[in-house]
């Protein structure tokens, strides 16, 4: 798995990233439950803000989580154990190196996690191994490029731009939601189903504004800024303004629109 | 209303808003269904496209379909005689000098004509006088804006920016989907409801392929070409290529999403 991320690195951001999987827990994951005793692998479970809700909503399933970082998995370990799961198991492991057999798993969950990767087909490939043949695949991701709102502002959208080209000069790709069907398909996966998963916000939606466009989107935003501005990508000024643009979606005749996207198919 | 339309003048344009309306009517009207006996106004009927879903989904409702166009009116009156459907009365009117009495209709039903006008608060206004207290407005638009696709191409957002920059030189707004929470609450109507229909499509679909991507959304940009070129907004070649691109995320591999915005309001 590519060692360079967007976000997920300082506390600030570990909080931002729980708070985004609470917030849309419903919206992302509610569709995914797994049959009492099956063998399901979640790659990439970075501090564990998905993991507790599969586990969650899937009691009686066996979860394996993995991600590279030791102290990532911590955090997720906790994070489970203290809301008093236990089935759920870490491994220090890397999702193009699983130290699985083949046909290990019933099903595969991947989150937030191939638009970090240069090579995301290979990564796919990797993980159909150790799935069972008849086993599903579960892929959620976002797409920055759905991103669109009112008041429309470019200095808005050139700050989410900078999101963007930063992530693509890490080597990932914040566009792939849009992606799941072919990169699914060109993994021989089958039955593939991508199903979007639209956040509309306006302002009669107060937790969506405060949870999502705020704390959320405006957020990350925000956690670029000094990438963004040291490497020459925004102004400061327009910067400052490009946000404050978009603060002013959160106000009462705001609106924002985003777009994550639940691919699942079939081995 | 707006005497100038980007698209609805042509035999060929009414044969794609009516295509439009029979693939995307389940995903844009199978919720509005109007008691036995409610009066109904259709504000902006044109060729009768959304007035014949109206007339079939709630067969016991008494539909008034108004437009500006003698020739649209008489388009859509042939088109709903001859589906037999007979709870339907057309008028020539204008949205800005409804001649009815304040207080006339059940309910207010409006679709694809916010977009060409400059003054769309003043348009639900007027519509809002004729509306009884406690009566409903469905309001439904598009947002061009909200096009993307897969693969990405310069060329190709550019063909979508001309139907964009056309129908803001007409006095139109084409990304006024996304604006139908405000412009409703500004024009007094309340308990403001927007859901987003977001279509996406991908080669698992093949009706959505045809009926939506190439003979809905391509044929419109392509319906403005002679405009966009005669004006200087694109030259030829990159127009070309433009729609050889849009063309591509119909393949095998190819997504493409839009969004439609329905708005339903309260007087």
């Amino acid at each position: 798995m590519n060692n360079k991320y967007v976000h997920g690195y300082t506390v600030r951001e570990n909080v931002r990233l729980v708070d985004q999987a609470t917030t849309l827990a419903d919206i992302l994951h509610s569709d995914t439950v797994y049959p009492a005793g099956s063998n399901v692998l979640e790659a990439g479970c970075g501090v564990g803000a998905q993991t507790i809700i599969l586990a969650r909503n899937s009691p009686n399933a066996k979860f394996t989580a993995i991600d590279q970082s030791e102290e990532s998995l911590r955090a997720a370990r906790d994070r489970v154990l203290s809301q008093g799961f236990t089935n759920v198991t870490f491994h220090q492991s890397d999702i193009f190196h699983l130290p699985y057999e083949d046909n290990s798993f019933d099903h595969l969950f991947i989150c937030f996690v191939l638009e970090h990767l240069p090579n995301p087909i290979e990564a796919l490939l990797c993980l159909r191994r150790v799935l069972k043949k008849g086993g599903t695949i579960t892929v959620i991701e976002g797409d920055h490029g759905s991103t669109y709102f009112f008041p429309e502002s470019p200095d808005a959208r050139k700050t989410i731009q900078c999101l963007v080209d930063i992530q693509a000069e890490m080597g990932g790709n914040s566009l792939i939601g849009r992606q799941l069907y072919p990169l699914l398909k060109k993994s021989n996966y089958y039955n593939v189903n991508v199903s979007p998963r639209m956040i509309y916000v306006d302002s009669s939606k107060p937790n969506l504004v405060e949870g999502f466009t705020k704390n959320t989107f405006i957020a990350m935003v925000e956690g670029v800024k000094n990438q963004a501005i040291r490497s020459g990508l925004m102004k400061e000024a327009d910067w400052e303004q490009g946000i404050r643009d978009l603060q002013k979606t959160t106000g009462e005749d705001g609106t924002f629109i985003y777009t994550f996207f639940k691919g699942k198919a079939l081995k």
